[in-house]
């Protein structure tokens, strides 16, 4: 299918590496291949650092592979999910239903612009999970200081901030952008990396940031090691030792 | 440039991407821009888990980039690289000098068939590296019990052997096929992770070999801590905290 939206032009593609991909503006977003690669990596780091993650907030995720990650965690009691775009909720829901978990009813699905809602909402959240396009188009205001305030604004204390950070290979200005941003509003904060074949990009990176700081974001607090143990069970990817040893910092990176 | 050898076609072409790349019957081997993702990893973890390692042999690497970084180690007397292909030296030397360190005098370059070599000669080494093309090819002997038992012949006792073992990604039977080769001639095999951006494979391979029973791949001996650091000090990918990350196995390679 290829059907234009308000927001951007959503299409789905089947192919022989990756099997049916999501392409949004042109730009490959995911794919039944390799989504676990992403999804698995985006949610659980921040997951199992928290020693109790009950409210949890995704913006975009609209092909609802982070949604169905969070849902993993029995701690969850909400899983609230802002996506601007319903077009590609209803395309992901039709044509990739490995992805979402949609019927769980812990799932509160709101079609909105997530800029606004954590602006606005009087909701305070566990963890917040930033699963947006490319800083161009409507995503654009999801990768600077303000939008990362209000993300903060939201946080109960404690809470944990996890968003997708781009490759640092192809992009280290915009994955330096990022971190700079995020340093100035968050205590601690820390690039993990991983690959994501579809992207072509050499190593891929998610950010953890909190103001928590009895917390590392490489280490699990003893409350959460029988629930990781538990959601090693279903990742394809994703599991403990994989956990720490993403946040290894390579030397060139480490200037940033 | 694009000359035919007497094994396969050599091409150097200049890209936007990765800068000057080599290719080989088509296949993209190195690149400029990422090489030392590649040639890092694939030398480093095998040198400093060694705690004197002063003999290095070198099967293929005829870009250069391999000897280049296994003559960063200053225990090494000798590395000898046995490279099939003169086209492949003469032309890396060319176009892609800075992948070498072809003035060293303690590289000791041979035009010779690798596998030949480890079933013929008497020479003893401490570090055995495999620097090959794909398992099509010349390079096709490379990849089988019989050659791992001849390089597992030319091995001090308590040697290392380190290869490249392909992206099990999109090559899960390539990389499968590897380890299971390995663990019948070597009694520790462990394979580790990292990206190569040019070979756009999602997560490469490299595997680390050896009979040692008193190393573990991902714990550094403490003889061999203070070149580790001096190390560090030149590479822009590998260090410590990464080498240990990298043998973190993803939980879909478990069962292999």
């Amino acid at each position: 299918m290829s059907r234009q939206s308000e927001f951007q032009k959503v299409e789905l593609i089947d192919t022989v590496q990756f099997g049916r991909v999501l392409v949004i503006d042109g730009v490959f977003m995911t794919s039944e291949r390799d989504e676990h690669l992403y999804h698995e990596m985006i949610v659980h780091p921040a997951m199992v650092t928290h020693p109790n993650p009950q409210s949890v907030l995704v913006i975009g995720g609209g092909d609802g592979g982070t949604a169905r990650e969070v849902l993993r965690h029995p701690t969850v009691q909400t899983c609230t999910m802002v996506e601007i775009d319903a077009l590609v909720v209803e395309a992901c829901k039709l044509h990739l239903p490995s992805l979402g978990a949609w019927d769980d009813p812990r799932l509160q699905l709101r079609i909105e612009d997530g800029i606004q809602f954590v602006r606005e909402t009087d909701a305070r959240f566990d963890i917040v999970i930033l699963d947006g396009t490319d800083p161009q188009g409507p995503a654009e205001g999801l990768f600077n200081e303000s939008f990362y305030r209000n993300v903060h604004r939201v946080l109960r204390s404690g809470g944990i901030f996890a968003l997708q950070s781009e490759g640092p290979f192809f992009f280290p200005e915009v994955f330096r952008a990022i971190q700079v941003s995020l340093a100035k509003v968050f205590a601690q904060v820390a690039p993990y990396f991983g690959s994501v074949p579809l992207y072509s990009a050499g190593p891929w990176s998610w950010t953890w940031a909190s103001d928590r700081q009895d917390l590392t974001p490489s280490t699990l607090p003893a409350t959460s090691e029988k629930r990781a143990v538990e959601i090693e069970k279903v990742t394809r990817y994703w599991n403990r030792e994989i956990q720490k040893a993403a946040f290894a910092l390579p030397s060139e990176l480490r200037k940033v």
